[in-house]
């Protein structure tokens, strides 16, 4: 018999009318001579009845249900008595008298019980993938992915682009993350390597004029995980031909405003906010900014020069900053111990220590009150504290500053409860540095990547002074996360062959990884950009979670793992054989 | 500034208005004090005129334009003189009078000219491929594919289908093609597989209660190349819980239609034709039949038993079957010598001979006309043959009689220009046999693959005689072209174990391979089924062409090599250490 409607959909309208539902069995109560089954279904659960005096055959039938059983039911739909109706459940107004029950399947008992509140082990919940998923939270998290994609491809198309999809089986290169690698067999010691973005392809596909493109794209990096990160990980990617930053940018946050609309009924204000590079790192420590609360890095050098505290004075005759964040009411709320682990954190940020005081009626109270003494109300409003903060200042070069208060300002925000959970609050960060100092690489690095355009004004500094240049490169930052990031491409052969020589390239090296794609600009190249932006992150985002497992439906654990298929596995020697690859010794097993 | 349109847009409604356009610089025409130029973009051509007269500065730059020039115009639409309209233009009514000019990027002479009928090599096209995707050819081939996926995009989604991910780093599975690997860097000897398909996730998926799911899937197959095979393929893959085949069919039949009216503007009559597997060998030779034209295979087997012609009575005596075609009007056009090339090249289907004789107004003629002589009439009415015409036998086991003849079948159709290219000709093949014999694995394998349902009436038959089993399964053909293909799939675990059984795996194999799914059936699994549409062929098929290539924007070529980027590629030393793999002893170097 064909479906009804849903089982989470039969409302009211549906009183006096016969249905045929499928689903599984969420709940079982034996009454006697009633049994009481709650039917679950992707988009909810409804009662079902069984009388005993309407039927023996079926009444008997549902005394063997168990739960997770999959079943189909022919029912009357009823109203609920005014006593029993459930105003917790969508459907909790009616319920649905059956008069054909039949079991299509049998269900074991599950490893764990399917609620949201699931108290099963993270890899139990892995290893059993397909029942953890039952959870109506995990259901929530995938819809709102499926509605953010939904959006993306009626926007985009009602905007004339064309989705293109790009090889997955692509060349390795050197710059950027680790590639994970495809061994070939047609070509021994060959291998293909898979993408970690489809950024060359999309910039080829401007090149060859198809104006405007975007791919829902696979990308693929091996790195040690993260909460935020997995061996694959999907990205909403797009690029356009003779369209600059204002326009990508516009054209952006109309795509964001669907999303918003279509995903969480969100209606997003548009221009969303924009800063530079250089506020963002100035009034938040961070090139990805929560802007839902305040508690602003502010700069003491003004009020604390001079005052005779030994600390302060060094990082500021070394060129560097005393910044400082006042953590509201947190005088009381932080003991001593408290706030040295916090500065025990800190040190992996580079930082030497943090300097704190309590603001009290009487002045500063804490370690270094005493040498504060003097400036105590221009202190006070340098940081913007009131009687009852906690002032914490750290003295050091820029980024150490940056990155320690940055931090702390997030963890305090988070720990005070000062964070409105209900809030999306979008900024975009703009004028980027078009390099930074990597010291894994101990060498400057791009900063988005090798293919982004100067700032107009600085392509002659792309020869001359190059880590002085700005990039025509924007970040969107959603809530403290850094949701996406696109910039203007290099379509010129020159300027592409000089970032190459600012990156520490040789003309030969260059030529040989690139040489193909510079060549490419030469032959007719628009003015192109765009920008990619994280599925997963957004997804997460907009569906309140904290990891980006919680909206993949098949993630990997954090040692690349997939526990239900165990992936990866050992392989046939013969498959090998044909790849004309041998394992190598062993040193020692990985745990 | 902003373009008002595109190039390929500009029509009579923007007559004396001005406009801004940016694109390629197809074609350059210096009359001495007029210069004509053909703009092209995504959208189409339209002619520029840059005169003397009104702006030297301008004119003079557009002197040093060349072919492929990217630029940006701003200018004055005007009508063109009656004489000069250009009727095989879209927008060959009108033209642009160029006021200003400006030079994007300049080009080199490209490889190739940007034409339809270009004459490049192949592996030229390859290599610049971001040049031969200019051609509109080209760029109409990938707008179809758009088109197609946009289609599928808002098709399924008003029809509640959930759009979900599933991995790309997967477990490698011995059943089916030969996977491609992926080394696990965190465990040395572990590999990954790229998936072949998503089928084992999304029945997981419908297990898990997402009830309609959908994904335009990437797969992966390392097989040798055909025209029609890639590396990587794309799949239109869905999946349904509590629907039969004959919902799924109904389904899949409007998401046709709203493809073909969207990619090509096809009017659809829906329901599309059935045939079983069975009526499709037995009339058309094939389990994917041209349905565009006739000239089906017809039953010898009563007018030739007994007439003396050994050929024919030891096929029938040993169970096999004596068929033919009848190719109209064959007679005058096809030599000896060309007939007996065709005879040659089905000997790859194990063909023994081509028996035939020619229909002349006086009785047969031909190498075999002696031995029917006084079955002429019958004969010929057997085979529906008429005077003029070619009739070609095969005497062998069914499989032999239906690859040779239906193989002759279509070649003979395009030799004589009997199909009807205009025509989109979809059937469905139903009622499959659940398995078939393989030749490479010396045993039965799965027809499709081994989580499809057997025919209700068949189930008790997986124990007893396996092979005797229908299927239900179906498949969607289209042209000639097996466009997709599906199947209700196995719910419950025992009868899941039968069908591994019946493949030959001994209960701990099927265990070890695929314990993990068969343990997921237990825990309340629905009925479920689904169907997966080959993207790549869809899109060839609708723009025309013969090669999947030609809607792949970037395709490999027949060595799965791809020559812009030159993946696959040699790579560091060092990231085969960190992947716990060593290069084989190379025995030889592939070609």
């Amino acid at each position: 018999m064909k479906r009804t409607t849903y089982c989470g959909l039969v409302d009211e309208s549906y009183i006096g009318k016969d249905v045929v539902l499928k689903g599984w069995v969420q709940k079982y109560r034996n009454l006697g001579n009633l049994i009481f089954i709650d039917l679950r279904d992707r988009e909810g659960l409804v009662q079902l009845v069984f009388n005993q005096e309407s039927g023996e055959e079926n009444f008997q039938l549902a005394k063997t249900l168990r739960n997770e059983f999959v079943i189909e039911v022919q029912g009357k739909v009823v109203a609920r008595d005014e006593a029993m109706i459930n105003k917790r459940m969508k459907t909790g107004k009616i319920e649905v008298e059956v008069n054909q029950l039949t079991i299509l399947n049998k269900a074991k008992t599950t490893p764990f019980e399917i609620k949201d509140d699931v108290d099963a082990a993270d890899e139990l919940r892995l290893q059993y993938r397909y029942i953890d998923l039952r959870r109506p939270e995990m259901q929530k998290g995938l819809l709102i992915r499926n509605k953010i994609t939904q959006a993306v491809h009626s926007y985009l198309a009602e905007n004339d682009f064309i989705d293109i999809e790009t090889p997955y089986l692509t060349k390795s290169t050197p710059e950027g993350a680790r590639d994970y690698l495809v061994p070939s067999r047609v070509y021994p010691g060959h291998f293909y390597a898979l993408p970690q973005s489809p950024q060359l392809f999309k910039q080829l596909l401007m090149g060859a004029g198809y104006d405007r493109y975007y791919q829902i794209a696979r990308c693929f990096r091996d790195e040690d995980l993260r909460g935020d990160r997995q061996p694959e990980f999907t990205q909403i990617d797009l690029e356009t031909s003779f369209m600059d930053q204002e326009e990508i940018i516009e054209m952006t946050e109309g795509l964001l405003k669907r999303v918003m609309k279509v995903a969480v009924n969100y209606d997003l204000t548009t221009p969303i906010p924009r800063m530079t590079w250089d506020e963002a790192m100035s009034r938040y420590g961070s090139d990805k900014p929560d802007v839902r609360f305040g508690m602003e890095l502010k700069d003491m050098a003004d009020a604390v020069k001079g005052i005779g505290f030994k600390v302060f004075d060094m990082a500021l005759e070394n060129g560097g900053q005393v910044k400082a964040i006042a953590v509201p009411g947190g005088a009381d709320k932080y003991s001593r111990k408290q706030i040295d682990a916090k500065q025990e954190y800190i040190k992996r940020f580079g930082a030497k220590g943090l300097a704190w005081v309590k603001v009290t009626e009487e002045g500063f109270a804490g370690p270094i009150a005493k040498f504060l003494t003097n400036d105590v109300e221009a202190i006070k409003a340098a940081a913007e504290a009131n009687v009852g903060d906690l002032i914490l200042f750290v003295a050091d070069k820029d980024s150490v500053v940056a990155d320690s208060l940055g931090y702390l300002r997030c963890e305090f925000a988070k720990e005070l409860d000062m964070i409105d959970k209900s809030q999306f609050a979008f900024v975009w960060v703009v004028d980027w540095p078009m390099f930074e100092y990597s010291e894994d690489f101990g060498r400057y690095i791009a900063a988005h990547h090798p293919f982004t355009m100067p700032n107009e004004e600085d392509v002659e500094l792309l020869a001359t002074d190059p880590h002085a240049c700005h990039a025509q490169s924007y970040d969107i930052v959603l809530n403290g996360y850094e949701l996406g990031g696109g910039s203007i491409r290099i379509h010129e052969s020159e300027v592409q062959e000089a970032m190459f020589k600012a990156l520490g390239f040789t003309e030969e090296s260059a030529k040989a990884q690139f040489g193909w794609f510079i060549e490419a600009l030469d032959y007719g190249f628009p003015p192109h950009g765009g920008l990619a932006l994280g599925l997963d992150r957004f997804a997460m985002l907009l569906a309140g979670k904290e990891n980006i497992r919680e909206v993949i439906a098949f993630p990997k654990n954090s040692k690349a793992t997939e526990p239900l298929t165990k992936a990866p596995s050992e392989v046939a020697p013969a498959q090998l054989a044909e790849l004309h690859i041998d394992l190598a010794e062993t040193e020692e097993k990985a745990d």
